[in-house]
């Protein structure tokens, strides 16, 4: 089945304990993409302006990402990210933010993208989220990340979004903030009375919890990895491969969802083994199916 | 096969958001015993003062604690911890602690304790850990704890001791410090090199790892647990159900190590739920059982 992906297309300077990248490609839909590719067509929304010095079709050339999304604004700046990470590399600290084309009105979406069944709408605004997802005529299954900003800002625009989502995907201390409770699996209780089927909390190195409104649940821990260099884009491609593999199965039942958890996983993996996109672009399927043989063998017994 | 253990005895005093609990029975050994006896009778070893509040043979009523090993020194006191959790409650701040006995000679392993099998020497100076084990005449499966102190003071003394052991428990950030690199993965494999077969890596609420020597790994999420009200003795519980278990089981082969590692993490998250040795004292082995099938679940894909 088809799907979709509304996010940021970003300029991304990165600082890690390995080194710099320097305006690189980066955002949440472009992570996003490159992941999902792997395992399904891809439709993308996002905006650059005229300064965006990568070629996006360049980015996702020989892979099925349609860019027919694609909305570059000649008189408008790509959003800018600058951010390193320190010690263990487990938090990033924005040194720098230029929103740019992000604070204007949202992408139209496509008529030929408007039947889109698995839909994700990455990190924004939740009122831009609200507006994309008006425009997809009836989705089977929309998941939408978000991030403390919009917590603490938007709080009612993001509530009444839960209502119309089957999953949310968000990081435990932000899970924390939006169900204001210190405690995780209270935190996720009261997230599932907001509305989602299926809440997923990413938790970096320490794996993810999966919990499913009738009581099911599933973890898996973050795959081993001994060599981090930049941790940019992990969720992202987490939420890639995942709902790559949904749509691929064409459904979203638990146990196609621990499949989807486990490819996820591996995903991030590789995304943070090397700067940008280096290292999930570099992997090939099988590198990814290898690895995910690892991984299920590292929690059955 | 027998199991015997080596470690504190202490009078506790431990604030969390949810109350304060005033010298309380605590303590490595203790823990670690009352979790063990859920799956294998017990050999204890441990020192107390004239002062001790609480009476070690009514904390283990009922059962199959061996306490010929228990030592009473009417001149000295007993060791006492004062500690406080905050927040997320991950990390314990030690407020006030009195060594007392635990900076005397340690205690003598009984004579009729010197042939057990499954030996655990409870968090303690490598130096008398190595002493409590030269008393052992030929264990089968040697394990061992350790923190930051003995790590930044004896470090030699407890290189030497991992060069004795089959198996070292310790919590992450130790390992990361034991092997002075910041990535867990590569701290393994360094420790790895130091001499134990197997290296488990406690990771508190982001669950644990575990390292054999030929390569295989194994990684458990934490139990879900709601109501964390005192984290002390968790990972002495841990340990006390995983080497209960293994003595149980006669062996401590990979699968078998796989399925203590599950009862381990199952005996933490019941310490945590209440006070001092409420949670674990508290649960049936059906208890127990149940929580473990649970955790399966959780994981199997």
């Amino acid at each position: 089945m088809s799907l979709l992906v509304t996010g940021s297309i970003g300029i991304d300077t990165v600082t890690t304990p390995y080194g710099v990248s320097e305006n690189c490609a980066g955002g949440s839909a472009v992570y996003f993409s490159m992941a999902a590719s792997y395992f399904s067509p891809v439709r993308f929304i996002g905006v650059i302006g005229a300064d965006c010095p990568f070629d996006i079709a360049e980015v996702f050339a020989g892979r099925d990402v349609d860019l027919r999304g694609l909305e570059v604004r000649e008189l408008s700046k790509t959003f800018r990210w600058k951010g390193s990470y320190h010690d263990t590399m487990n938090e990033a600290i924005t040194d720098n933010v230029e929103l740019n084309v992000l604070a204007e009105v949202p992408p139209e979406v496509p008529e030929v993208f408007t039947d889109s069944q698995f839909v994700f709408l990455a990190n924004t605004n939740p009122a831009l989220q609200h507006k994309l997802l008006d425009q997809i005529s009836n989705p089977t299954f929309v998941a939408a990340d978000t991030m403390n900003c919009w917590i603490q800002g938007y709080l009612n625009e993001l509530k009444a979004l839960l209502k119309r989502i089957d999953c949310i995907i968000i990081n435990e201390d932000e899970a924390k903030m939006l169900a204001n409770q210190r405690n995780l699996i209270k935190a996720v209780e009261l997230i599932q009375q907001m509305g989602p089927r299926v809440t997923i909390i990413k938790r970096g190195d320490a794996g993810s919890l999966m919990f499913e409104a009738n009581g099911d649940m599933f973890s898996l821990p973050a795959f081993p990895t001994a060599d981090v260099k930049d941790p940019t884009g992990a969720g992202d491609s987490f939420a890639g491969a995942l709902m790559g593999y949904l749509a691929n199965a064409g459904n979203a039942d638990f146990n196609t969802l621990k499949t989807a958890l486990g490819y996820g996983t591996v995903a991030a993996s590789f995304t943070i083994e090397n700067f940008s996109l280096l290292g999930i672009s570099s992997a090939t399927r099988a590198d990814i199916d290898k690895r995910f043989e690892t991984l299920k063998k590292l929690t059955q017994f």
